[in-house]
């Protein structure tokens, strides 16, 4: 089931286990904001774009009886995804398709899905960017192969209206988000800041649009912070890796 | 010196005096917390726009020997800001204008300034608005003589490349800031949420813009919370209002 390298992580919050590979990818502290962000349907259709080994779709089972479908580019780290589906006994709920974000709706029915995961490429490329020379990290680090605006079309046209966007980002790309959101017609409608600790600025954000939502109303939820002056992960952060 | 139902209040944390009443105008915390946001010149021009009865540019004072501007409409509130001027022997450093701020490059150069400070009416004037029956109050709280827009076209005239704009406002609006902002060649730069108490929504934002500033490098400042779960003023603001 392990390939050389790999190891099998658990994030004991929800009992879910992960296979992981510090030279492939390793899920962080990001994809467990994520997945613990948004209001989750019941049922109906959830996408995880830029899915990774798999982590967001995996600790958002847990939420929700709806199906997730999850979309990740690179075969490596798609087939470690599909053994942790396996490994978790997920075959029915969960599909990880090794799939180009740009042909998601030859997979994915347009303008059908309740929820769109993403936890994409942080930083832009540019000639001057420095890239971790492991290519599998590069790429999902660095938008090589997409873009945040090309996410958050895709995003759009995968979900229905009134369907909703839940993403972490950076808070300098903070600015870019809210462009590409309005430009598909995702009204961003609740932002969340992440502060490492007190005192300090955001260093990760969580939002959430609305696809063809009302313009009104925008919320900035309550700050989370992430450690205490000795570095230990506070309790709103550990509840969610090792539960309550 | 002072009218019928005047009084005078004094922010401690810097030894301002300053002429209120009940009936028309009387400083909110947001003027503390906007006089204690940006980064003042130690020189130049300053415009106070949306000046009320003159709390935030009283109290920038204390902070740089620019030469602040206050720009208010209301008669009653920019005479209480001018006796106010002469309470605290301030006539050399400012100056109240009685104006619509539609008229403000009448009085001020534009291109001149180095930062605009405004604490603009928060509320959208709709026919279905709630309005305080106090006129005073209402022109000061909706918009009705002015809009976040216009506010931020004005300020964009006034100031130099590079001039700072510094605003406080709602939460909910700040779409409408960044989009009005944008529209002003005003580069959005730096915010700071106010939360009232841990766990609680931001109910306030600070943030500045830089004319003509470059599109990169947008900063979340550390959060700001006001009180504490006894509803005392926790220290940051406590030293804005009484010093350290």
């Amino acid at each position: 089931m392990l390939l050389k390298g790999e190891r099998i992580d658990q994030l004991f919050a929800n009992d879910i286990q992960i296979i992981q590979s510090k030279e492939v990818f390793s899920f962080s502290i990001d994809a467990v904001l994520l997945a613990n962000f948004p209001a989750y349907p019941k049922k109906g259709k959830i996408v995880d774009l830029c899915a990774g080994n798999g982590a967001v779709g995996l600790f958002a089972s847990r939420k929700t009886n709806a199906h997730i479908t999850q979309i990740e580019l690179q075969e490596r780290l798609a087939d470690m995804g599909r053994r942790s589906i396996q490994l978790n006994h997920l075959e029915e709920q969960m599909t990880m398709l090794e799939l180009d974000l740009k042909l998601a709706t030859t997979a994915v029915k347009p303008d059908s899905v309740d929820l769109v995961l993403c936890n994409p490429p942080y930083f832009k490329e540019l000639p001057t960017s420095q890239k971790n020379p492991n290519p599998h990290l590069a790429i999902a680090r660095h938008e090589i192969y997409t873009t945040l605006t090309e996410v958050i079309e895709v995003s759009a046209k995968l979900l229905k209206t009134n369907g909703r966007l839940a993403m972490v980002h950076r808070p300098d790309r903070f600015l870019d988000i809210l462009h590409a959101m309005e430009s598909a017609d995702v009204a961003p409608k609740r932002v969340r800041f992440i502060y490492p600790k007190a005192g300090k600025e955001a260093n990760t954000l969580l939002i959430e649009g609305i696809k063809q939502g009302k313009k009104e109303g925008f919320r900035v939820l309550p700050p989370l912070f992430t450690y205490d002056d000795q570095n230990n992960y506070l309790p709103e952060v550990k509840a969610m890796l090792y539960g309550n």
